[in-house]
């Protein structure tokens, strides 16, 4: 057979995954309740690119022994981080006081802060009680660990707010954190659970921290420059919420005199029109999205790890998608 | 040695146990961002009755063989549950707005609603971190089970508020979900640790679970009619948030005519000085303090399932402090 062809297989299989991490899901997520159900339902609508479960499974395919494969573990584990990663999206949208989720309102705005914050909670406490069903203690230990990190992100962004000394080192801290300790996991996990050796499996780590970095500096992009339609949710909110972001950052490096004022300004006044315009002009933005490119591609040297030709192909065309996306 | 000299040695057992469980809470909960670490320091602050670990640490010791004993894998259980409770207040703080708790400011007022959120996101999570360190699987699945029932509480709470409807069953069924089901798994957990048969387990479930229930509607009873300052928490919340508790419920179930419509008009008016009054005049107030006692003694019953007498005599004077507490 040819690349294309087990390529073709592969990517098969990634599919029938992901239906069956769908399934895994729904079926943890529902609730005798009527009121609760409902709520449930809508939250699963925000399930958008899986781009999680599809590191982990790909993940577990890349690096496991004979042909590609992934196991019902795999599939559990690839649900889990979903809902730990939908989580967050109902609480970030309290955080961002945002009204619109791919494409549709939030839970938040339909229903209030209280129910949306309550609903994240849930989302969480079925993620546990779901990787529990593993029987993985080591599995419950590493979720945790990264469940931490991801809130410790958050409370020191949120402690950083309007800070506009926030210097780059802190901001790619904030994004390891709040959202590459997540993704680096998934595919740590998926080569874990297929019996991949631990320089393997910290490697699987490491490709997948880098896109995750990768993907919030486009993620940040997208609410700075992308437009509310495409991108499918509210955009804005960092300027709104006083969150400085890399263009930003790397803008007020760079920039001095009548330069740095007009952005500063820009910024005290959340005049998003106005910050935006300044940071395509000075190139600032440009910079941002070669830097995120930059470490895409220090991921895509270690895709090596992953020992199955045709998952390294798929792993490789999706990690362009990481920042050469438009929602 | 006689039963009273037993009961102060398995006092201060307790005592010890309690220390220890303590200390585990802080080293979990410990970060190296300054930010996040004053945020922990203040949600310790909310540590208060320690009743959840004290009724883990009792029952493991009131089933186990032997003399009354409880290990490690008790304090690191004792420590999560806590942190879970505390994860609860954090959140529940946010909906109902409240500012003062154990006599001092609420993260929510302190910082803001979106640091709160996260903040308990932190403590849910270092929870089930800390409870995975046990390497016991069934304790994860069990507690991932509690928690869901208890965010299901919450969420059919919420969408029952300013439903005049409420009835008893309901009511108690909300109670059961958010405060029970983790009081009751405490006592079980504690007994399971020991390792108790599933019948004594289930039994210690049943005691911690009234409790859990009747300690609830103490906790509602005070915010109708208790003193700010006794019981050192904001009160009058229920009303204000439109949540139906038992006095209330038990007025509108025997009412008619003018008290009723008089009721009614109190909570549409959210006026809580004329709602504790007439609840009071009508003896709802002591209807329902005399259901929790009620409760209680049923639970009091189904202590001879901890086989050592000198936790057995501590557990009952315990229970009385369920109801019989002005904070």
């Amino acid at each position: 057979m040819t690349l294309a062809a087990d390529t073709n297989i592969v990517t098969e299989q990634l599919a029938d995954g992901l239906e069956r991490v769908e399934r895994a899901f729904e079926a943890q997520l529902s609730s005798t309740f009527p009121a609760v159900d409902t709520l449930c339902r809508h939250a699963e609508r925000y399930r958008g690119k899986m781009l999680r479960p599809t590191l982990l499974l790909l993940s577990g395919m890349g690096t496991s022994t004979g042909v590609p494969a992934f196991t019902e573990k795999h599939v559990i584990a690839a649900a889990t981080v979903e809902m730990i990663h939908m989580a967050t999206l109902v609480h970030d949208d309290v955080l961002d006081e945002a009204s619109m989720r791919r494409g549709g309102a939030t839970v938040n705005f339909l229903r209030g802060n209280e129910t949306a914050v309550i609903l994240g909670d849930y989302l969480i406490s079925n993620a546990f009680h779901l990787c529990s069903r593993v029987g993985d203690p080591a599995l419950n230990l590493r979720l945790g660990e990264v469940t931490n990190a991801l809130c410790e992100g958050e409370l020191v962004q949120l402690s950083r707010r309007h800070d506009l000394a926030l210097d780059r080192a802190t901001y790619l801290e904030i994004v390891r954190r709040k959202t590459a300790v997540l993704v680096g996991a998934c595919c740590e996990i998926g080569a874990k659970l297929s019996g991949a050796s631990p320089s393997v499996t910290s490697a699987c780590y490491s490709i997948g921290e880098k896109l995750g970095i990768a993907f919030q500096i486009q993620d940040d992009l997208l609410d700075l420059t992308g437009n509310e339609e495409t991108v499918g949710k509210s955009i804005g909110r960092d300027l709104e919420k006083g969150k400085l972001t890399l263009p930003t950052i790397l803008s007020l490096e760079r920039e001095s005199g009548a330069a740095r004022v007009a952005v500063l300004r820009a910024i005290e006044a959340r005049d998003g029109d106005s910050l935006k315009a300044l940071l395509l002009s000075s190139g600032a933005v440009e910079s941002a999205r070669d830097f995120a490119r930059d470490i895409v591609q220090k991921a895509r040297l270690e895709l090596t790890s992953l020992h199955q030709p045709q998952v390294r192909a798929i792993f490789d065309s999706l990690a362009d998608q990481v920042v050469d996306r438009a929602r």
